[in-house]
Formats: C-alpha cells, structure tokens, sequence
C-alpha cells in the first residue's frame, strides 16, 4: 500500500495512526500541503478531490477521506478492531470520531486558515482566536460526551477505536497552536493513554520522513 | 423514536432522508436553531454536544452525529439497505458522504455564520462570498469522484445510499445562497433522482412541521 499523506495534516495522522495499530506497512508518499504540492497536475491525476490522505491499495485501488479509508481497513483487516462489536458501541464511537471530523477540524485545516488570510485579510490575532474556538468549544462538547459513557482507558473502552485515532491528532493541532486543554479530563487521559503506545508515537508528525519541525 | 431537529438544519434533512428511505416513524420535535433553544439548559439535558440532530430510541437511549445515526440506522433496519454490501463500494460512499459532511457542511452551518458575523464582523457580502466559495469547490470535488465511479441513477448505484443523504440538502443549502450549480451533471442527475423520491420530498425542509419559509 501507499500512503499519500503529509507529516502535519490531521487526517493523514488518522491513517497513520490506524495503519500502524493494524501492523500494516506502507509506502509513505509525501504531499506536501503548504507548499501547494496537492494542487499540482500531477497530483491531480491521483486525487480527485486533491485532498490528503489517499490510500492507494496493491491493486492500485485508491480510496480518500481519513475516516472511510479506516473504516475500510478495519473491515479489511479486522484485527484489532476500531469498532466495536455491537452497533450501539459502533454508534458511539463514529459519532465522538465524527465530533472531531465535522465539527473541529473542517474549521481548522490549512486550505480555510489561508482562506481567512488571503481571501479575507483576516490578521492573524484574529485567525488564532478563531482557530482556538472551534477546538476548544468542540473539545469542551467532546468532553461532555465522554462523561456519558462508561469509564475507560481510551475513548471508548480499553482499547483504541476510531475516536482515538480521530482525537489525537486534534489535540496535537491545538497544541500547535496554544490551545488552553485544562478542563478535560476524559478527553486529555485518553489522549495520554494513546501516547503511552508505541503505534500512535510511530504515526505523530515528528517521526514523519517529511517532518519539519 | 424521536427526532430531535429543526426543518433547515442540513444534518437533520440527512437523518430525516433515512429514516423516510426506512419507512421508519418518529415523533418530531423541533429545537429552533436559529432562536437559539439548541443552547437553553432544557435542551443541555437531552443533548451533549447541543446539536440537532439526536434521535431517541424507544428504551431512551440518545444518539448524535447525522452519519453515525444513518449507519446505526442502517445496522439496525437493513432494508433497503444505504451502504453497499462489499467493502469497497461501502468505502466509496462514505467517501462521498464524508466529502459533503467533512468538507463542505461544517464551514457552512450556522453556527459558524453566526461566527463570522458577530466575532468577526464580517459582512453579508462577504459572508455569502465564503458560503458559496465551500459549496462550489466542495461540489465540484464531489463531481470529479463521481465521475470516477461506474455511471448510475444515484451517487453511487442505482438505490439511494448515505451519500445521497448527505448530497441533497447541501444541495438545498446551495440553492438558498444563490450557489451556481452549473456543470455538476453527476451531481446533479443524483440530485434529480433523489428528488423523485417520496422519502426525499417527505424529508424536506417545506415538508417540516416547523417549517417556516
């Protein structure tokens, strides 16, 4: 397989994340965003929607968005699972992942960040303010979610699912961009619980063969 | 059941959607968004995340996000069935749906309008150059997918499925903000089918008991 992704994107982390929790190899093909590089023809003739990650299979199947490309590989490789087992616990899991996927990221990512600066003049005091917003506020609806569920070490039971993979990366781009996170303690020890295990270390940004920073 | 939503929230004509495909029948109960009753401390009592849609199971159980709710549906009342049965087609429509709800949906809502209106003194103009900007390059994202995948009657297939759920109220959306949707003949011939469809002209906004236009 090869992973088109690059070391900073969120949803690439989501990939990588799962990818590596399944024990799956791939090829890692750096697309790098800032520079504009998804934008490119040649990148084009990959991706339709020009938009990382994309998973291309040995068969030469692609398929895009973070959160089908997971639900695929955990269909395709079952174990460990990223979903539980009953469709009630599926629910729960898809919709806290999705809190994070619709709700938070959408507004953060790189293409709106530029959007606000170059289309809107929007300084960047005001583009921060904006960025810690939607994190905190989303995070702060996360968290209450979390406090309805039953205790556990991750999100949702004692092993990573889909919402882990999901959250993680979120708290890295709040962090980068000085997010205040006290206030969440269900939401800030899964996060912690994650971090302990050697498949979320794997995927983070700094262990990226892109990695800048 | 009951449906916690409001008759122009895009994520609720989702449910609605899938809910009518499914024959399924459920109490309506409004939560105005735009008065603002998504945030009064009722409504925190029923909603963690204070959102619409959340539909109430008969034993009370409460489930949140518009696309875990279809798939829970889904898993719950197989026919007519809203995901493909292999794995692949499945990743295919979540992508599409996910391409809408993930991308498109969550720069748009209201909340975020409200946001850049009252945080950030944005005007109108302004305001309805940044609605029809994500909707017009999301859509045209989501036409080069399509054209991607084997021609049909719908987003993908010829039964409506998650994507179709996800399509016809951004394409709802778009209409209400004068969005130009020339050009998007895959999108659009979905559309179309869609709207011939009993479920999806129960499901609309005009159809809704809270319906104000």
């Amino acid at each position: 397989m090869k992973l088109f992704n690059y070391f900073r994107s969120s949803a690439s982390f989501r990939v990588r994340i799962a990818l590596a929790l399944k024990g799956l190899r791939y090829d890692y093909i750096a697309v790098h965003l800032a520079k504009g590089e998804h934008k490119l023809s040649a990148y084009a003739d990959v991706s339709a929607d020009q938009m990382v990650p994309l998973l291309e299979l040995d068969d030469g199947t692609r398929l895009s968005q973070s959160m089908a490309i997971i639900e695929y590989l955990d269909e395709s490789h079952p174990e460990p699972p990223l979903l539980p087992r009953d469709a009630l616990g599926r629910a729960r899991v898809r919709a806290l992942a999705q809190s994070i996927a619709c709700e938070i990221h959408p507004l953060n990512n790189l293409r709106v960040l530029k959007y606000l600066s170059k289309e809107m003049a929007v300084d960047d005091d005001t583009k921060n303010i904006w960025y810690r917003h939607w994190v905190r506020t989303g995070l702060e609806s996360f968290e209450r979610q979390l406090t309805l569920l039953p205790s556990s070490i991750f999100c949702y039971g004692d092993t990573p699912t889909l919402a882990d993979c999901c959250l993680v990366p979120q708290i890295f781009n709040g962090q980068r961009f000085n997010t205040p996170l006290d206030g969440l303690p269900r939401t800030m020890a899964a996060f912690e619980a994650c971090m302990a295990l050697p498949a979320f270390q794997q995927a983070q940004p700094s262990a990226c063969p892109d990695n800048e920073d």
